[in-house]
């Protein structure tokens, strides 16, 4: 799925996943009115928006991008029937030839782990028959429990030709409170370099064909850790969130990709999905949401393209 | 809640959580062949499957136990359908009068991690409708992204009077991989250590009457760290994962109580829903295994009462 990955990236010019974190107050009034009038105002009407929402802009994007990154919480709030429209995106989007990277931040004692594994990635012998749940493509793991609540998502990536972002360094204001503490045993290192040398070594054990099945997520925001981590993980895929609605620039970017071009994917979710709602879209009106959305990838694109070229 | 968790345990005499984590494999085979007769070797029947052993263990135990901890990845690992049993099986135990403890270990930066706490702890409005998720009474969440990914959850708590257990030492193997590191500047403190000041800060904000809401994960299989956790957040209640099948005993957990008996929750999962599959609980036989895991409550009970009067 990494080689996939990289081809898709390689064919479209565009090392960019569409971040789709649906809330109400990005879907279009008509959208949302529909889906009440036909299912109420209830959880099942909310998630029907967010539905019909999805496919706007999937539909109006898919040929531009090789990936999309679909964070579970924004589903998971409306519960249950939430939860079912998340998996219809995944389906939906890989359909569309779209690589999905659930952005789930799993991780748990390796039993449990286990568990999430095999629920996004994997498959769970019930009576005779194999069945899948989730089904997407990468996941993002949380890295706190260590190693044995990595692995059981290394095998299942292994058995399914999957992959995995292990969260290094966030984009978040105070992920430096315990990610940057410094180590007295590391050479005072912070400690996202030594999470960073353990996917490094995760990595090892399962590498596609230019880069590892293991990749790890680091803040756009945070460009400097961004170009000590890429030194330390070289064949690591770095997921890169952060950009446009929480500060990421371009110019931010060009220390997370290797000399190839290649090594890092940047997300935008707010900036790309709501589009419409800023002043440099607003034109498109909110009927035509998903064109601006279109439009936000070219920009984001050209964005990306020019500072990689300016390096 | 927090004042609801303390009068339970009070109660029963039981500082005991039973871990609702259905394994295939732990149900008895009669429960699985009638779920799939009826629905099929699919998720639905998987699903189905889980619902009536839950059931079955519920009933058995509830007069005896303050509280359960649905371990979602159990149910997650059967995608939506496994979901949807998951709520049924919060909702279910609510209405029996227990305290339910979602062991869900989310967290992420800050508008993600509010989607999480208003679709476990809270409401959404959708159009002039309140609706709530999951609706559990305690979270389980990670720190690993810091503050920003853990005061959405605390907000949502104080708003519905409900808590949350934040991951402080895991009951892991490894989870001194990351969480034992000592930090240069912290006078060489390991970083749970850290963790653990954090959650006492936290916790500051919204006290219950004699215990926060804001509680922490420490593994009964690291009693040494426990003690000292227990000194630096003396008003966190702590889950204490790790008893029984992962090796923790009765006599490891005396120092993670107060002296005043209370200030830790333990955590048993397979020793009490699989109990019928250990020699010890064999004579009750598979169709029996709801009375086995009363006797392993009971003798649960028993141990950590003994090994509390002992010290």
């Amino acid at each position: 799925m990494i080689d996939r990955l990289v081809e898709k990236i390689k064919k479209t010019h565009a090392p960019i996943v569409v971040g789709l974190d649906p809330s109400l107050k990005f879907i279009p009034s008509g959208i949302r009115e529909k889906a009440y009038a036909e299912f109420g105002e209830n959880l099942q009407g909310a998630a029907e928006a967010v539905w019909q929402y999805n496919k706007g802009i999937v539909d109006a994007v898919q040929d531009l991008i090789p990936a999309v990154k679909p964070q579970i919480a924004m589903y998971e709030q409306f519960g249950v029937e939430g939860l079912a429209v998340f998996k219809r995106t995944v389906d939906y989007c890989k359909e569309k030839g779209l690589v999905v990277i659930g952005d789930i931040k799993r991780g748990d004692i390796g039993s449990t782990s286990e568990a999430y594994a095999v629920g996004h990635l994997g498959q769970i012998q019930v009576g005779n028959t194999m069945c899948r749940g989730f089904d997407e493509d990468f996941v993002t793991v949380n890295p706190y429990l260590g190693s044995d609540g990595v692995e059981p998502f290394i095998k299942v990536c292994r058995e399914e030709k999957k992959g995995i972002f292990i969260l290094v360094k966030t984009s978040n204001p105070s992920s430096g409170e315990f990610q940057d503490q410094r180590l007295a045993d590391g050479d005072m290192r912070p400690l996202y370099e030594q999470v960073g040398e353990k996917v490094a070594c995760w990595g090892e054990t399962h590498m596609g064909s230019e880069y590892s099945y293991v990749g790890a997520v680091v803040g756009a925001t945070y460009p400097e850790q961004g170009k000590i981590l890429r030194k330390i993980m070289p064949k690591a895929f770095i997921l890169v969130p952060g950009y446009g609605a929480q500060g990421g620039k371009g110019a931010d970017l060009v220390h997370f990709f290797n000399d190839d071009g290649l090594g890092a994917i940047v997300n935008s979710s707010r900036g790309i999905i709501a589009a419409y709602q800023q002043e440099k879209y607003a034109k498109f009106g909110e009927e035509n949401y998903a064109e601006a959305s279109r439009a936000a990838v070219e920009d984001m694109k050209a964005d990306i393209e020019s500072a990689l070229a300016a390096r």
